[in-house]
Order: C-alpha cells, then sequence, then structure tokens
C-alpha cells in the first residue's frame, strides 16, 4: 500500500514541506533511509542524516530548524517519536494474526475458552484454567491450570504460566517469561535448608508487558502483584510477594527481591538491584547498575551501588577518579607540614 | 478443612494463647489477615500488624511480648518462621499432584521409566534417559538422551536437560531451567575463534533446586557438579566446570565463572559475580552486586566489587560519600600551608 | 575407540616424549586423570598436577619444562590448548547426530526444508520458513514465519525464533535463547505508556553462537545485527537496534542496550553493562561487572562503573581503599595546621 506525504499529513495532524504528493509504502532509519520510504528525526544527535538520506519523507518535531537544505519532504508533527509510533501501530494492525486452534495442542476439557482465540500446537490448557477473547496463544506455551487470562492478551511461543496465576486484558507476554515459579523461601534446619511451599500466586493486572525470560515468582502466600501498565524488559527478576505500581517501567537484566514495594510511574535503568522488603516511593529513577540498599521517597533519582542522591554521587566518582592524584598531594601536605614544623 | 488453635498448636509444639477452639481453612500474611486464616509474625519489622490484623490465629515466637492486646489467637512456638514452613509443606502436600502420561508425548523406546510418573503432554524424553519412581515431568521438558533423574523429582514445564546430564532425587528443577548447554569455551585463531567441544555433563546431586530461567553448563571434560542440598534462584548463571558445595544458596541473577570452586554453606546475594578459576571457602558470604575476583578463605564476609571485607568496605564507602567534601578540604589545607610558608 | 601416543602426536604435528605405544580412549582433566586417558596442561597453574597425574598422556606446550619427571607420556605441542581443541572437534564429529524428521512436529506447508535436517519432536516450523540443508532442529524448538536458517546450523531444544529473523551458517542457538522479541519501546502518553511496535527484524550472520536464555530483540525498524562469528554466553541481553561487530565475544549476564554499535573483535566479561546509543570501538576489552556511560576508542581496556582505563582504575580503588585512613590523615593533618596557626 502506497501512502502520499499530505494523507500521512492529515493522519498525524501534521504540515507538510516539500512534495505533498510524494508517496511511500515502507518506514526506514534515517540513516538507512531509502526512496520510497517514511523516516523520522526525533533525537538531535541524528540530525545530521537529514541532509542526505534518500527517505522520501521525514517527519520532525514541528520546531525543527534544518541547518542546511533537505531534498525529503519533511512532515511536521507535535513530537515525531510520538508520531512514528502511531504509524506503526497503524502498520502493526494491519498484519494478519494467527487465528483458530492448530492441533495437536493440549487443550483441558476442564478449560474455557473465549471466542477469536488462537492457540498454537503444542501449547498446554490446564484444567480450569480460563481465557479471554481475542487472545493470542503462541505454540509451546504452558498455561497452569486454573490459570485466568484476560482478553486481547498475546502470549508468545514458549511461555510459562504456572497453577492460579492471573494475567489480566492487553497483556503481551515474551518467550521464555516464567510466571509464578516457586518463589525462593528456605528456612535453615541445621546445614540444610528446608524449602518453604510458595503456595500465592502471580496477579499482573491490565497492559502489563513482560519481556522475554524474564521471571515472575509467585508469592508465599497472598499475590506478587504487578500493576496496570507496568512495562518489564528482558531476563528481570521479581520475587516472591513484590508488589510494582502502576505504569513503571523497568529495564533488562534488573532485579526486585522478597516482598520490595516499587511505587507507579519508576524508571530503572538495566541491571538495577533493589534489595528485599524495601519500599521504593512513586516516581523513584534509578541508573543502570545502581543496587537499592534502603526505602526511597517519592521522586528520588539515584545512582552507585550503594545508591544516593544521583547529582551528588556524580560528584563523588568526579572525585573518585582523582583519588591517585588526592593521595600523593595528601602526602605532599604531610611533608609540608612536617618541614614547617621543624622551623 | 477446618483446624482448631489446639491442633496445630500440638501439631507445632506450641501453645495457645488466646481461643483454643477458633478455627481456620487458609493462611494469610499478618498484614492482609482475614478471619477464619492462620498469620504469622517472624520479623519483627511487621509486628505492628498483629494489633490490627483479622487473622484469627498469629504463629509467634515463644518470646514474643505483645506491647499491646492481641485481639487474635495466638500460638507460641520456637520459631514462627520455621513452623508456618511445616504448617506450609503439610497444606502443600495435600494437593492433588499430576500423574500418569499425557499425550501427546514423546518417550524413547530405549528410555527407562520408575512408577508413579508423571509426563505431561508434549514432553520429550532422549534414548536411553533414565527415570526414577514419582519423577514429575511436566509439559514440554526436554530430557536429552541418556539423561538419568533420581527418584522424587519435579521438573516444571519448558525445562530443558542436554544430553548425558545427572539429575539427582528430591531435586526441583523450575521452568526455564536449561542444564548442560554447552560451556562457553574457545580457542582464537587468529581473529576468528575455535570452538572447544564441551564433551562434560552436569550432575546435580540431591535436593538441589534449580530456580527459573537458571543455566548450568556442562563441562569441557568431566562434570559441572552442583552438590547435595544447594539452592539456586532465578536467572543464575554456573560456567563450565564450576563445583557449588553442600547447601550453598545464591540469590537470583549471580554468575560463578568457568572452573571457579565454591564451597559449602555459602550464601550469595543477588547479582554477585564470581571470577573463573576461583577458590571461595566455605561458609562465606557475599553482599549482593559483589564482585569476587580472588581466592576467599573460609567464612568471609565480603562486597564491593573487587569485594573485600563487608565492614571495612562499609567504611571505605562511607568516606566515599564524602569525597567532595575532602576534596575540598584538602584544597584548603594546601591554601593555608602556602599562608603558612609565605610568613 | 583407542589412539596411540604416536598417532596423536602426528595428528598434531607434536613429539612424543616417553613411550609412544600408550594408548587412551578418552579425555580428562590433569587433576582427574585416569589411566588409558589423555590430559592436557596449559595454564601453568595446574603444573603441580602433572607430576602425579594417573593419566596415560598429557599434552604440553612445546616449551614445558618439567620441574619435577613425569611418569606419564607427554605429547608436546606447538599449543596444549589449541590441540586439545582439535581433538575434542574430533572425538565430537564421531558422535551419532539425530537426523529425521520425528513425529509430532508441525512444518508448515509453505515452509521450505534443506536436506539432511533433523527435525525434533514438538517443533514448530512457520509459514515461508526456509530451513537450510544439515540444519539440526532440536524438540520444542519454534521457527516463526518467514525466518531463514543458513545450512549447518544448529539449534537446541525450545529455542524461540520470532517471525522473519534470519540466522546465518554454521550458527549455534542454545536452549532457552529467544531471538527476536520485541524491542522496549514506548512513548509517554500521560501517565500511561503507548507502545512502540518493533517492525524490524533480527539477523545473525555466519558462525554466531548464542548461549543459553540469551535474548536478542527485534528492531524498531531495519535489523538488530549480529554480524560473522560473534559468541555469546547465557543469559545475555542484547537490546533493539544493536550491532555487534564480527568476532566479538561477550560473557554471560552482560547486556546491551538499544542502538549500540559494538565493534570487531571486542572481548567483554561478564555482568557488563552498556548504555544505549553508544559506540565501542573495535578491539576493546572491558572488565566484569563494568558499566560504560560515553562512547569508546578502539582497543580502549576498560574497567568500573561508569568504566574508564582499566589500569588508572585499578590505582583508584587501591586508593579507595584506604580512604576510612586518608580521611584520618586529613584530621590529623588539619589539626597539626591549627595548632602551627595558633603559634
Amino acid at each position: 500500500m502506497e501512502f502520499q506525504a499530505k494523507d500521512i499529513a492529515a493522519l498525524l495532524n501534521g504540515t507538510v514541506e516539500g512534495d505533498p504528493e510524494v508517496s511511500v509504502n515502507n518506514v526506514s532509519k534515517i540513516e538507512e533511509g531509502k526512496p520510497g520510504t517514511l523516516a523520522f528525526l526525533a533525537n538531535p544527535k541524528y540530525e545530521h542524516y537529514i541532509y542526505t538520506t534518500a527517505a522520501s519523507i521525514v517527519l520532525v518535531n514541528e520546531d525543527f530548524k534544518p541547518a542546511h537544505e533537505c531534498s525529503c519532504t519533511l512532515i511536521r508533527v507535535k513530537s515525531a517519536y510520538d508520531a512514528i509510533a502511531t504509524l506503526l501501530q497503524m502498520y502493526e494492525s494491519m498484519k494478519p494474526r494467527p487465528k483458530g486452534i492448530e492441533q495437536p495442542s493440549y487443550i483441558s476439557d476442564s478449560a474455557t475458552l473465549g471466542e477469536d482465540l488462537y492457540v498454537g500446537a503444542f501449547a498446554y490448557i490446564g484444567k480450569g484454567a480460563k481465557i479471554g477473547n481475542n487472545v493470542k496463544i503462541y505454540p509451546q506455551v504452558f498455561i497452569g491450570d486454573g490459570v485466568v487470562i484476560g482478553d486481547n492478551s498475546i502470549i508468545y511461543a514458549g511461555v510459562k504460566v504456572y497453577t492460579g496465576c492471573v494475567i489480566g486484558k492487553g497483556c503481551i507476554l515474551h518467550s521464555g517469561a516464567v510466571i509464578g515459579a516457586d518463589g525462593f523461601g528456605f528456612v535453615p534446619e541445621g546445614d540444610f535448608y528446608k524449602k518453604i511451599p510458595q503456595i500465592g500466586n502471580v496477579v499482573l493486572e491490565d497492559n502489563v508487558e513482560v519481556g522475554a525470560n524474564t521471571c515472575i515468582d509467585r508469592a508465599t502466600m497472598g499475590s506478587t502483584r504487578i500493576h496496570d501498565g507496568v512495562k518489564l524488559d528482558n531476563l528481570i527478576q521479581i520475587a516472591h510477594n513484590v508488589v510494582i505500581g502502576r505504569n513503571t517501567v523497568i529495564a533488562a537484566q534488573s532485579g526486585v527481591a522478597g516482598t520490595a514495594k516499587v511505587g507507579e510511574n519508576c524508571v530503572f535503568g538495566g541491571q538495577v538491584g533493589i534489595i528485599g522488603h524495601l519500599e521504593i516511593g512513586s516516581g523513584t529513577q534509578i541508573a543502570a547498575q545502581s543496587g537499592i540498599t534502603n526505602n526511597v521517597a517519592e521522586k528520588s533519582v539515584l545512582r552507585g551501588s550503594p545508591a544516593f542522591d544521583l547529582p551528588y554521587y556524580q560528584k563523588c566518582y568526579v572525585v573518585f577518579r582523582k583519588l591517585p592524584e588526592l593521595y600523593s598531594q595528601l602526602r605532599d601536605l604531610q611533608k609540608e607540614i612536617r618541614e614547617l614544623k621543624s622551623k
């Protein structure tokens, strides 16, 4: 399908600068732009590409001031990043999605299935599971007994959901995600460890996205709970009894230890670690590789391991990088004082 | 099923304080306690909940001294944490467990199967594999050729066990765990890398628990060996030829590099890294996010990256947090000395 | 099969020292050597074992000078490490490999299959997928629609390859690897996050090895690209739009954030993190647990989080470990200067 610049501009509430009738049939990155494609420029770091890109149309922010001439047609929109997301969503929604029930699959007689499902081959749906409408269950997925999955959720190939867990509406679970494995709970008995059975579950509320190979453990009792709109990247560990507040976003390889409570609208970088039993206030931002060892007030911005106030951490680290110099200056001072004293 | 306080107390060798005939049919967290449930109080941090909880019974340590009146019935036991583990185990053991062989599954003709097995749909059992009695193999599990699995082990959905690996008795492997993938061994050949085949295996001894998506690589030669009673959390990396001693416990996202030898009864926090070829003495404790770059004596307690003695690390870190101040004090001293000298 | 020392020496271009007719039928580690096996000594740390090993033959570097007498037969070769790799490859190549198409498996009618395939039970091959010759697809693998896999690649049990991704020739993907899950891209819309569809793919070029449970996300647009000969260990995160240059080697649990570009022949230790949008020059070496927050020049050697020049980092860390002492020396100096001034 072809779209003209003027149609795209109308759709995005933008204005055309250049040829309104130039048409595109695909999207591209600005640095790899080809004729007949649409690219976008949001990050100023990539601005220089706009002067040479072969893309036919480039979406730019409405306040973009080109330093040189652009041979492409521009569409000015409020936010180029936002607009490209909208276009990609349209593009995505036009793709055919799998439907129907492939064979062989294993669906327990006591499971309840909604309408317009996709169940891929080798998928397993346990006793008493309840699957909503328009759910996509890709091949080799395991849905344990009594699991509930809300409407419009997508469960990609090979996801495992243990017994009794609850997945909300509009959730996306990527391959290899494990929902509801036992929390890591043991009580020492002499040198040995006795397992504490984990009889709780995991609840994902609506519009949660869980990355590939991310693990969310079931609660010892009650629920490990991931609130509405939370986005978890790949290879994340969420331990038992953890609560993650609404719209919090966590980057890859981070871990949240048992019973920690993370607020709403937090943003964690990659490889962050949160010690167990802490409370992290809403709106907190944590830099990559940081380690949180104490409760955190709302809207904190943290870095380090153990972490503290980010701008102050950076000042400390600046001096850390001068430590050898500082050390020798201290030695010099000691010498000078010895000399002064000896006079 | 309902249980009365006096019966639970008898079972746990505890004493009732309150109504001995109040009955419960489930457990709950003390902060979410409901009538008809039993909660427990082990961590003093949660003590305030006991004065308001709606739970009918609360297990407490025998030396617990309430600061206020409790409306619930108390059962005093030697260790509330231990007692709740015992109760949960009873509860768990009463749950029905899956049995029999679901279809379609793939069991090689030359595999040997014990009694009272569960083999879930889409599970694969390779040539010459030997499966003990009362083993549970959940759906979509892969058991490679020649694998041996001891009695009473539980292999959750989607676990992959490569050719020739050995799983002991009473082990629990959570979904997505990969046992016996190739160790990461290459030898440079010019700019390229030539693969060193990994012809060894992995041996898990008895009562080992392996968390979700944890990886234990096969040895180059011989065995990567996880001794009795080791507990590994989720997303852990155990490299080729590693040995982990009895009853060592490792938290999520930690990694142990090749040929390292970890002693018995160690405890590692999350996201710890151990460099290859090291020896970590028994009884060592390592704080989360630490990096171990040297051999470690028995019963060490370590923090940092590179890690050293924990209490001393914390002293260093206290000064790290004062570095900007320290830096400016040094500048002041230099100035003062210049002034003194000029006099 | 038995091999005599003289035959092995001929094969490896080595020279025998001891009994040229002693024979072996297996390999062993030098510290666990048994009669009838061949071991090797490459790391001088293990030299003491050669004087007591029961292995019949030991491969050593040609310049090895024994400090004591060795009872085993030595074969001197240019590089013992290289030679053992060659022997293990021969040993490995003699092992039978699975062949044929096991049932039940799911192969779309529109998929194109090469010759001499193995397709394990419960494997899934989607519409329009193209599988090369001599490819091994183990049980429970998911190959999405339109995926291309080059000749001689091995896809171990349970690997998931999303729609439209491309795997080169001679690649090895270990169990649980996820290729082509959605990149982690969202645009804030008030408090919520709107998903940016990820319509690109992942391209693995030839001879790439991907460790167990490693995740490589599909690009937003265009391709996430892993060049020839790259070796990725287990549990690694490669985000969307990342490029990894030829023959780069990355150890377990490292993460590379979105749109970062890593050069050729880099070596990263375990648990390293690379911030998004960076360029890492070719030949860069990064110590374990380091965090890279800026562009990196070619052939850099880095440590720390944030990382800088490794030898200099180590000097800083030496002083970090003296900070309490340094702090008290500064206090002493302040006192001395106050005294001097008061005079």
